[in-house]
């Protein structure tokens, strides 16, 4: 199992993480398999998106804040119930296939670390499954 | 790996792919593990609900329109950022038991794609994982 | 492949399912993988959460209630809508670290099985992928 980091620099936000999973890869000289990218976090999660166009990581973003509100009367004192429920719809993990030592991704997408609480230090676990 | 191909017909629907996985694990005379079925695409998941009643899907589609509207003051200029935010709500990949040459599903469960931006020619890659 | 049976007691809860499969790993002397939990159900997933303060739990469940009605001019004449919708939301499957004998959360994570249609008794069918 390896470790990437990941620091994020605002409360929320896609963090595009694909260059560090790609040099992880090469790296480790990994070939074929399926590659498990699993965030131990309970307010970020990992989703896969288009990041051409900034835009659209950024229309996700303020969606999901609009969707879910900061302040909605929520029980948990901390303040951060709409990043729990973020997390958990986006989902803590992803799957992306290896293919003779290359991630294999469709045209546009990308692999973004989902920020809800931030900015943090970050943690992804990653795991190659045969 | 193999790829299914997927003709979806209008702009949102759950487009049912259970019997083409079906297909494929009897023509590549797949036994055991698990399949991963996994969306190359931006604006298109793959989900897993029921097939019995099709008003079932038509609910889901309908209720995320209700959630995630057309229009939503989007900076993403393409018209389609409706589609990119329920794409990473639903998710690009689902995950299937494989025994004895059957898939594994739940007494309701079908497969679905999930299309949010057709219609469109789109692909399922599938990979065995032991 | 291995079933836990988990039975929920009121319509929507998250229910804590971590010891069930912690127990799971040690009866069945696992080591080292990936476990893949599936639900075979189309109105209750699996997530993962923070499980120190069961407020967060409540807040996702009475979120959820607020974004997708009960009631909310659905086709589905089962009176469940919002529960199949919430269920492909969730997501009907999460895949867990296993080393040395022991599942591998985040500090702050446990699992859960996400109930939107009960009380019922339910399976989670559970799956080491190496």
């Amino acid at each position: 199992m390896w470790t990437l980091e990941v620091k994020t620099s605002t409360r929320e936000e896609l963090k595009d993480i694909t260059s560090q999973v790609q040099s992880l890869v090469k790296q480790e000289q990994l070939q074929e398999g399926v590659l498990l990218l699993y965030s131990p976090h309970t307010t970020c999660g990992i989703t896969i998106n288009e990041g051409a166009d900034p835009a659209v990581a950024r229309d996700i973003i303020q969606s999901l804040k609009k969707l879910i509100p900061l302040h909605w009367d929520y029980a948990h004192l901390e303040g951060n119930s709409d990043a729990h429920l973020k997390t958990s719809l986006i989902g803590p993990s992803q799957l992306i296939i290896l293919e003779q030592g290359q991630i294999k991704l469709g045209t546009w997408q990308r692999i973004f670390l989902a920020e809800f609480d931030g900015p943090r230090n970050r943690k992804v676990w990653i795991k190659l499954l045969k």
